[in-house]
């Protein structure tokens, strides 16, 4: 094709290091002539960002609660819209129609061995100026409950995961039919109730263990800042493995005209919790466990409330009523663009949402001013003549804290054009005092390293960069202490839960990062009433010194995103990142098998008879079917086929800018290629196939099929999906072979 | 010398394997017909264990509280007396005049920012019948501090180790003046005051932290077995790193006609606090911690009390006041003798502590009624004509709570005779359900081995190793996992904080050993009121199956000791446990090295101060001195030449049984070429060159001298205790090495 006949610098900018004697490190995807100029953007940019605003927005956003549906939520969104406006982006609200339930009855009382309602009310403080907004405040409730009736004895089952009913069983405990009392932490929330009622209780209730989140880690708001007694954390407890957004409308984007038959039953929504769950607050969780008879819980299930923690079942019994009302809500998405001047059919997306709980100056309105000093930042360096050479998008979604609703509905009805046109998306989501942190897919890593070189802590005054390998070396993993400590690049984090990027990565394929600050804010007041401007001020970001760090960080990606003269993907990193899950793969899955052996060994030679107390009798582990070899060379064959590609793209002459654009429309569908394949079996709504939902902890795991597969110990389909998913990086490794040789002159 | 001309037995019996198609297991010390033998008389003894009489003398022991200089004590040393008379044994109560502080005045009060005045009581409960013995119990006090009235600012230093006050320091914390507030553990009790002066503190409170003895565990007393909120823990804090026993007769026994000038003035005993300290409940400590100011401790250092654990200094002030009744008092030993028929001059000594800080029925007399059925079925086989070949000796000890006065004294007292005939000392000072524990020198290692596979565990009905196997197999630390799992021999444990066995280890160079049952206790009552024959009845050892257990075990080891046609020391897991703890110093100087080197460089790279966070500074650690090599080649060359004597000594031809007395009386004095040369500078009390008090931790460690140099960075006196312990282990093994050649005909 003529357009990939391109001419061939002989410079290697892509990946250059800096020419001897250069005061300036190189930018991946700049020549060296343009990361000067890039630069000085940049420091125009950053002299656009004032704490001031952020403050400003701040008070304004979170002046009365803004959850999805709720009259200050569409007010913030209208005032989203007018800033964005007012900086001269091209703008306009979009509008979802999205199922959102509320609360219309909450009872929980205990009726055994004594009486005790809980409160259920987190209490206004006088030092907190928005604390008192009690009629438009969402009462304390998980979101995607269902509605219910029930009265049982209660279970103390930990954080609820598998494993922990497992250990329940070893003491004789069948939770069917029983109410379980758990602590939020371990995991999705979400999985809380979907795995209690897989094990057939009748009812869930999860408490803010103070060692989590209050007064052991802090003194309580408004003392200090972490979550006092009586605070509890609201929460979505949709099942987000089957897919994210409306649980109504997956796969369709929930617009207001959607045809009738276009939506799911609420029954048929297999992302709604098929029992009544409700959180509660450590306050009101002290009498029920108090209550609580039977064994005493192992050591590690154990807290930080002032008694001692028993199993159950019973003598305490409980009765919770829980009904909601199951109403469509608006959601309003609020969309600004500024068109490229050269390439203006490659967007770069960068998002964060604005609903909240309650107020939410935390989650999310800390990043959200980042992103709105962005905004301004950028439209005044328009308003100066100046035009990305991509189109730059903003978004600040609604309804993320109730399932991604804003976000996943936006890109779902959006999908044909964004799978055509969206290069990457930066999202954030919360920001306070302290190191960065992003989540990435590492062919941004090498672009995210050098912004983070570019970065100047407020704190500290050295690069983000520099501090954060501090950190690392000192308090990090031991891999990210050794990698620190040998000033290796730092590789991006793993994704953890899904926020608004997983839309644009796990169902659409974009290449997506998820940025923020942290670490030094005293918090746990998450999801409840005392997220608030003041405690923000007094406890995460008092100045907003992290706030307009953030923007300088998030500000820089998306320039470099937007002007780089090819876009700027690494694929050395990339490959390098994927050879080291593999090996991590094997080890666990090695490390799963001799588990297994050792303690099917050590039931079979009655080692943990010998060992058991028998005035406290824990029954052995079951016995679990061994867990075979498992061929990864299909993986470790793609990857290491992947990373020569890497290295000789990385060595090999580039193109000159002229011919940048049409390498750019390669790169820009690059990551495309590993959505799991239409003609596979099942739709499934999660396509990437190197980042997805484990199906246990509903967090983002690499390799999401191989690692499912192996959880629920189906061999034969973990080979299978070994060999799917190897295919896929495979195509990957060959696209990147085509690449160069399909762009050197006479080649093509 | 004629008497060591020997004829020599053609079978190796000593370690010799069984037979092909023997039922019996072999006894290390017994040809295999003196095993078939001794297992028939160890059969007869067993028959007159009775759990009834261990119930019955709880009953009796413990139906008052019976610190060492109580009317009650004196009660139990006639009691115990009477018993071992009635069964035949040439019995004597010895008496010693012993320093044992009692309180005149207790006072703790916050003063500021609110006022507090510390219980310092534990109530009564109507469940446990002696817990209302109010006129006779000793109130909750720390034996061993100093008068002292001060009023100072409160500072939370965590158990009060060096570490801690370092971590202070980092925080800009001084203790200087200040009165600091310790949680019990991390060590033994009287390092914490002494460590605690040594920083300035002014006083000192050790409070009970309900993470390590109260609801955290389990229920609280009554409901359970663990400590009440308002319970605590007296005991000693005496610094018995200088020595043990009497703080005012180091070296000599307290006898009661002890000439005037030969004890210390009580300013000059170095083993008492410097400054005034005081043991209090949680429920003292809630008050105090929750008024504390400052910096959010580290994590931890927070314990489970409900609150923010804060380091202060203030705003929490108190005010502290003790003064001390100092007088003597009369400690009374019981000593019982069985004479040998054929070694009389060789003794095997038995011992356990008859005080308590107040009824003790768990602290000491578990262990102390097992030790009576010991005696009790070995008078009964006495009874039958039977008599040992050596002379058993049981003793029960008085005043070992204040700093192990009885034994000490007795020690002291008796000291040249019983380095000539004491061949071993088999200690216990406590005892539960559970496994087998057993603290000894690696030399009894084969003896207790066997004597753990002839012993059935009361619950499971297989041999007490076969529990204590599948226990460490799954809970055991890495290195017992390891070699429980792969079905090794399992080495004895180190030796902890020291009881009684420490004057006859330690200071007279007797091969030792401490052991008892524990793990599936309900306890944490420890040295306090509730520590009573209801509590124990209930939580520690309903039915007494595991005191049957431990006087079938220790009475086996005592029988096997007495009985052996020689001594029955095995040197091949004596070598192979130096070799290993050869191997762990010079691994812990090397982590030492590294940890030192990592640590400055990050000094002075600035790492520390980049991840700081300036909110809540925490300096840099200091800088120390690098570590330099440090040669342990004359440890390690004298352990290989130990390691080959004790080979080729256990494949060498043995002695007739007519022989073995010869053999004996070297044997019986082989441990005394470990302790210290007198011609060595200074006197120390603690000799032995293996084991001896951390000055840290005061807990026994191997090879003190050099553990110490190196813990207080003294490179230069760590290379020489290096050649001094070396040596030592040299003279060992000529020792060994001269052995067998000895007693060979024509050797000679």
């Amino acid at each position: 094709m003529k357009r990939l006949v391109l001419p061939v610098l002989p410079v290697l900018f892509l990946l250059a290091a800096a020419p001897a004697g250069s005061a300036e490190p190189p930018i991946h995807g700049f020549s060296p002539a343009r990361a000067t100029a890039q630069r000085a953007l940049e420091a125009r940019f950053d002299s656009f960002l004032a704490a001031e605003d952020q403050r400003a927005w701040m008070q304004r956003l979170t002046a009365r609660p803004h959850a999805v549906g709720s009259p200050y939520g569409k007010e913030n969104a209208e005032f989203i819209a007018g800033l964005f406006r007012s900086w001269g982006f091209d703008t306009r609200i979009e509008e979802f129609r999205v199922l959102f339930p509320t609360p219309k009855l909450r009872r929980l009382e205990m009726i055994a061995p004594r009486r005790f309602t809980a409160g259920l009310a987190e209490p206004p403080i006088a030092e907190d100026r928005t604390s008192g907004q009690t009629a438009e405040q969402l009462p304390i409730y998980n979101a995607g409950s269902a509605d219910g009736d029930v009265t049982a004895d209660l279970v103390y089952a930990n954080f609820g995961k598998p494993e922990d009913y497992a250990e329940l069983e070893r003491r004789g405990i069948d939770v069917k039919g029983k109410i379980v009392l758990l602590r939020y932490g371990g995991g999705f929330r979400g999985m809380k109730p979907k795995l209690a009622a897989e094990h057939g209780a009748a009812g869930c209730i999860v408490f803010s263990d103070p060692g989590g989140f209050g007064f052991f880690q802090g003194d309580p708001y408004p003392l200090g800042g972490w979550l006092p007694e009586q605070g509890a954390q609201r929460g979505s407890v949709s099942d987000l493995t089957p897919y994210s957004g409306d649980p109504l409308t997956p796969f369709v984007g929930a617009v207001p005209d959607l045809a009738a038959g276009k939506r799911l039953a609420r029954e048929d929504a297999p992302t709604i919790a098929r029992i009544p769950v409700l959180p509660i607050s450590a306050a009101d969780a002290l009498p029920l466990l108090a209550a609580l008879g039977g064994a005493v819980a192992p050591e590690g299930w154990r807290g930080r409330l002032p008694t001692t923690y028993h199993l159950g079942p019973g003598p305490a019994r409980v009765h919770l009523a829980l009904a909601f009302d199951w109403r469509l809500v608006s959601a309003w998405d609020v969309i600004a663009r500024l068109a490229g001047a050269e390439r203006p059919e490659q967007w770069i997306l960068r998002g964060n949402h604005h609903d909240a709980w309650v107020n939410g100056a935390s989650d999310p309105v800390s990043a959200l001013v980042a992103l709105l000093a962005e905004a301004k930042a950028v439209g005044k360096l328009a308003a100066g003549g100046w035009r990305p050479k991509r189109t730059i998008v903003y978004a600040a979604w609604d309804g993320e804290e109730a399932g991604l609703l804003g976000a996943v509905e936006w890109a779902e009805s959006h999908a044909a054009e964004l799978s055509e046109h969206l290069a990457a998306y930066v999202n954030s989501d919360g920001n306070a005092r302290g190191t960065v942190y992003t989540s990435g897919v590492a062919t941004l890593t090498t672009l995210v390293d050098q912004v983070y070189g570019d970065v100047v802590d407020p704190e500290k005054k050295v690069s983000v960069a520099a501090r954060l390998r501090a950190v690392e070396t000192l308090y990090g993993s031991p891999d990210e202490q050794r990698l620190a400590a040998a000033g290796k690049d730092l590789p991006l984090k793993p994704f953890s839960v899904g926020t608004d990027y997983t839309p644009f990565l796990a169902y659409l394929g974009v290449p997506a990062l998820d940025i923020g600050y942290g670490g030094e804010e005293e918090y746990g007041v998450y999801h409840s009433i005392y997220d608030s401007f003041d405690h923000f001020n007094r406890f995460v970001d008092p100045g907003y010194l992290y706030g307009v760090a953030l923007a300088q960080t998030a500000g820089r990606i998306v320039l470099r995103l937007a002007e780089a003269d090819v876009l700027p993907l690494d694929f050395v990193p990339f490959a390098d990142s994927l050879q080291k899950a593999v090996q991590r793969l094997g080890q666990s899955i090695d490390a799963l098998r001799e588990e297994t052996a050792e303690t099917n060994l050590r039931v079979a030679d009655r080692t943990y008879e010998l060992a058991d107390d028998p005035l406290h009798p824990v029954k052995p582990p079951r016995v679990r079917d061994p867990v075979p070899p498992l061929d990864l060379s299909p993986l470790e064959k793609a990857v290491a086929h992947l990373a020569a590609s890497a290295r000789a793209r990385a060595a090999a002459p580039q193109p000159a800018p002229g011919a940048a654009a049409g390498l750019d429309r390669i790169l820009l569908q690059a990551e495309r290629v590993l959505l799991r394949p239409a003609e596979l079996p099942g739709r499934p709504w999660y396509r990437h196939q190197l980042y997805g939902p484990s199906a246990v902890t509903a967090t983002m795991v690499l390799f999401p099929a191989v690692r499912n597969a192996v959880d629920r110990r189906d061999w034969k389909g973990a080979a299978e999906e070994i060999a799917v998913t190897g295919q896929a990086i495979e195509s990957y490794a060959r696209q990147l072979d085509r690449l160069p040789l399909a762009l050197l002159p006479g080649q093509s």
